[in-house]
């Protein structure tokens, strides 16, 4: 299989003719191998329909499953929601919601969803854009070129006077192809049904990543149009009720959020010595004081509980990395493969001469990322000031400044096209929780003393006669910038208010911004461009000998792989791909995370034990398919996926079809939940079942 | 200079004719090689003296610097001392400790000091024991001649009527040798002086192993006689109050805890690959608990100050050992050596076959460690039950029925020359507190849960229905083993008082217990058998090569070497060897860790600023040479070592001559704020001065 393949570097040209799943666009799915290798057709109505029935959130993945704009997605996607809703007197998280009616639906601050409507191919254009410019100026002509086709297009739909669209550039094979994606965006997005927490997270990080599993890791949501009307959406999918069948043919559509799988091997390395084992350490310190923090109280408890949850799934995912990344096989493989393509180069003295030597580019430039890499990570990317209010002071400052100047001119996160979801996150009104603000705010300027050393002159001018604490705590008790009145005030403004402002935040942010920005400039001067120039290199060899006989990179836009419904082997021990309602109650605990919540235990003599629960298939998915729907031949919903076994997490760099499963909620638990549980009969009628 | 030889496999055969300070045994130093490079010359007197004057302290490195038993070592050393005995009320970690008159010294419960009286080679003798027998029964027969020949050499001392010597068997070289050294014990070790610990240890964690430096990281003990008097201690070291000179030749005489330079490839990528990575994830999140714990008052800042302490130099050393094993320098010349040693073994035919090939054996058993490593670490070595409470109750069980073997059958830890020691720690008065052992047990029953799996055998039967927290409380509020009363009894009643025990404690460890020792039996036969076997075939190999030119790996035994005091360049910038006065104030902020202390800030105008604070010198230290005696080529004392620059840590698995310091208080400070700032007349006196 995939695992003893790897030692042939010859076969290891060919992904996909060996069956890998693989992250396919909806432009390049290779609907012939599909046929070919599993007798099932798919065409275009069948594309087109998975398409626009499949939307994209801020953070997972969603799709239509009423005409009148009902979403269904994962529990854990609308967790920042729920969170955002909650009250002491009201904790939604743990107790779950349910609107009885449309009115009580609940508007989720940050949250959108996007359906692609339309892709087009604008590689030439950015390809000649660039053509002859050194490394420094490619890498921001090539920016210039995307925003101002980012503009033309959003400018373009106006003008036809359809609904405007979105329109997002993507990068596709490390730089092998650029790309615009269309989206029609609703930014309406409200709370329908969230189950209770310790149902939809059983087993909680214990659990997660691991199957068999038992979680009803649902919630549903529903788009409304600018008329604050229930959106119409005539593309939407039907659940098949009793689920697929093992060893089934099934896809997944949705928009995985980011593989490394065609990274050279420098840039494994560095991944694998320095920004793992760093984010690690960092990111355990601060789940031992979340952890503590918890334990002074309820409202601590229920305030610290969403922020916990996404660290550990994040330390799960990122631990696991490492030790994939730590595996001699898949290194092995990874060398193999990147000596195939470099002897194939050299072969071609056409292709050799086009081509030179990105490899060492890329290696020479990972040097220069190690220099840089403290000073960038803890001051530009913020890791030193982990603070909600330092983001919305830092947006506010640099939003003002780049908003002065021309559009093509300004650091991407502010080009013209991104605006209205800055200012949207800017004006929702999220809870800040200062005792939080100054937990992480705290924990993050120690961390930045330690790592810079504490004679760094930021650490200098910031430390120099308080400690950690004492700073934090001023500058989250003097900052008002918790009010969202008050930031939408400032973002209106424009300079002149910023400039204005004497918020101890705003203030922060205003005088590390001349050395932020520098070490951005040499960050994307020195690095990021002759890496880019680089990965363009290799990526227009790659094509040129394997052509696009492999899937591109996953970049958080739509993708669509097929798999079947099936276990693993672990061991000795061979793993069933469904898990029942019976196994559920027997696993219980009567404390977190193994409770079954009040609601449960109430009917349980009702609920049927043989009911399929959850399910494993060999679909290839990573972070981001969240809440993708598991579609079979006829595109009916058969799954609602929500996780990876274990070995998923290795799919970061490698999908290894004998281990690598993806893990679904079964259609029959989720009709049984809300029929028997949760008795949500308008749901289920407008899901078209009683 | 070293960085640049070490790409030169064959100048590295030979470490000590480069100028390799080296942690020389005193039975093998190396006096014609120092004569001739540094022109000083170290004789039998001079190695007798400075042995007999130095002292090996259960963590640290002390030596006397009066007759009359007084101790000098660092602040470090003594901080579960001060701890054991502080209060609320007297926080004495916090504000220091000063006895006035003897009476008023304090008894530190589990302190010890041991001078070596003797040293004998019986590598003959453990060699003749298990040669010809199979891996297995040689680990268990080589451990059982060691127990024969410590009992025998204990029970002559005592039959020739000198006082009763402590024998321990020292394995140098991996198994290339065998000594019994014999030491001279005072096991009735009382606190004299402490200052404050914000000046002890002045930058706290941020300024750990980092120089320039300000810390006054000293203390003074005193080594009393069974008779309950001060003991008389003719062999002592005297102060030379002005210090060393730069450039000055000096030797740092103490007992160095642990180094890995003679490690494998294969072992020391298993140190970096899982080792490290995991014992850091660890470390950091407990750190995080700690933290957080601390900012929920007064009493829970003092008793967590002392563990947090201990864990932060931990971790900083951890996290720059896997900094120092991701240097591609250090591995390349790893692998250089390596592969020089195994090209001449090959060489000579005769060699090769009595050789055969360690390496690959080494590399097959750290297979065997990276399959146990989980359960292991987490059951057996008790990452599971971070508890002192578990600690002595593990004690007790094993203790009762290891006792009631034969002494050559039982664990090494229960030989019969143990016993004392343990008796010592189990009946010590040290403080319990319930709080903190709820902390540490609920986070590492938490943490063997993700990591074992919440469906793990030991994992189910623990917390079928508990959370970690609510477990940890039963098990901390239901033991009684915080009394020392208690544990003296259970200890004493052997095996039918701990039987007969219900304390939740004992029964825990009673009820691992089965598993604990089949998985310890498990990691000796398959691991560490196989491992030592192959060790001794590469020191034999080794010697016949190279002979005894590189010093062996430190064992917390005592050792000699030789360096020079001396700065180093970092980068562009020239670090000189000593800091001063002036600077620490400049420093200072108000909060810790970079508070100075009242009683300085009151004397800050009598105090020299231009008066030596800390010093840098290339001698080759590590963990365990903390409070060793810097001495000039007259045998006096010139610098009380605490520390290492941050490239030290790298010291573990090879020393860097260019950048490797080790880090000394200058007796100029140690004088200075004894007379000025703590007015301890009586101390100056009995050390020599006024």
């Amino acid at each position: 299989m995939r695992r003893a393949v790897f030692a042939l570097p010859a076969v290891l040209a060919s992904f996909a003719a060996l069956g890998d799943p693989g992250m396919w666009t909806f432009h390049d799915f290779p609907s012939e191998l599909v046929k070919q290798e599993h007798g099932v057709v798919i065409d275009k109505a069948w594309l087109d329909r998975v398409r626009t029935a499949t939307l994209r959130l801020s953070n997972c993945t969603a799709s239509f499953v009423s005409p009148d704009g009902l979403i269904l997605t994962n529990h854990h996607c609308s967790e920042s929601c729920l969170d955002e809703h909650a009250t002491a007197a009201q904790p939604l998280l743990r107790d779950g919601f349910l609107a009885r009616t449309r009115a009580q639906e609940l508007r989720c601050g940050t949250q959108v969803a996007d359906v692609l409507i339309g892709m087009e191919d604008v590689t030439a254009r950015v390809e000649a854009a660039i053509r002859g410019l050194d490394d420094q100026t490619a890498n921001s002509t090539r920016k210039k070129t995307l925003t101002m086709l980012e503009q033309a297009c959003e400018d373009e739909s106006r003008r036809a006077g359809t609904p405007a669209l979105k329109c997002e550039s993507v990068t596709l094979y490390q730089g092998g192809q650029y790309w615009l994606y269309k989206y029609h965006r609703y930014d309406d997005v409200r709370l329908v049904f969230a189950p209770e927490r310790a149902i939809a997270a059983f087993g909680g990080d214990p659990d997660n990543f691991q199957f068999p599993r038992w979680c009803l890791d649902l919630s549903l949501l529903r788009a409304y149009g600018p008329d604050g009307q229930p959106a119409h959406t005539p593309s939407f999918l039907t659940l098949r009720p009793a689920g697929p069948e093992a060893g089934e043919v099934v896809f997944v559509a949705g928009h995985p959020g980011h593989t490394d799988r065609l990274l050279t091997v420098a840039q494994l390395l560095e991944l694998r010595d320095v920004f793992l084992p760093r984010w690690l350490l960092r990111a355990a310190e601060l789940r031992g004081r979340l952890i503590e923090f918890r334990k002074t109280g309820a409202e601590a408890s229920r305030i610290a509980e969403d922020p916990l949850n996404g660290l550990e799934n994040a330390l799960k995912v990122r631990r696991r990395q490492l030790d994939a990344l730590l595996d001699e096989r898949l290194l092995a493989a990874k060398r193999a493969a990147e000596t195939a393509l470099r002897e194939k180069v050299a072969a071609d003295p056409g292709l050799a001469a086009a081509t030179g030597d990105p490899w060492r580019e890329i290696a020479r430039a990972e040097g220069v990322q190690r220099e840089l890499d403290l000073p960038y990570t803890w001051i530009e990317l913020g890791a030193g000031f982990n603070s909600a209010l330092f983001n919305y002071a830092r947006t506010l400052v640099r939003g003002a400044a780049e908003r002065a100047k021309p559009n093509t001119e300004r650091l991407r996160e502010y080009r013209d096209t991104a605006l209205p979801r800055v200012a949207q996150r800017l004006r929702a009104p999220i809870p800040v929780y200062p005792q939080l603000e100054k937990l992480t705010l705290s924990f993050s300027l120690e961390r930045m003393r330690e790592w810079l050393g504490p004679d760094a002159p930021i650490v200098r001018s910031l430390l120099a006669r308080d400690s950690p604490d004492t700073l934090a705590a001023r500058l989250v008790d003097g900052s008002q910038l918790a009010d969202p009145a008050l930031r939408r005030q400032l973002w209106e403004g424009g300079a002149a208010a910023v400039d204005a402002s004497h918020d101890p935040m705003i203030e922060l942010a205003r005088a590390i911004d001349p050395q932020a920005r520098a070490l951005r400039k040499r960050y994307e001067d020195e690095v990021e461009a002759p890496i880019d120039a680089a990965a363009e290199k290799i990526a227009r060899a790659r094509f040129k000998v394997y052509g696009t006989s492999e899937p591109p990179d996953a970049t958080f836009t739509l993708r669509l792989n097929v798999g079947t419904v099936q276990g693993w082997k672990e061991g000795s021990v061979t793993v069933e791909p469904f898990t029942h309602t019976a196994r559920l109650f027997e696993r219980a605990t009567s404390e977190d995370p193994f409770r079954i919540p009040d609601s449960w235990l109430a009917v349980k003599s009702q609920l049927d034990p043989a009911t399929r629960f959850n399910l494993a298939s060999s679909n290839d998915i990573i972070g981001g398919n969240s809440g993708s729907p598991l579609i079979d031949a006829r595109g009916r919903v058969v799954g609602l996926m929500f996780d990876g076994n274990i070995h998923a997490i290795s799919g970061d760099y490698w999908y290894d079809a004998e281990l690598n499963r993806a893990v679904a909620v079964d259609p029959a638990i989720i009709f049984e939940a809300l029929r028997k549980v949760y008795r949500a009969t308008e749901l289920l009628a407008e899901m078209g079942t009683k």
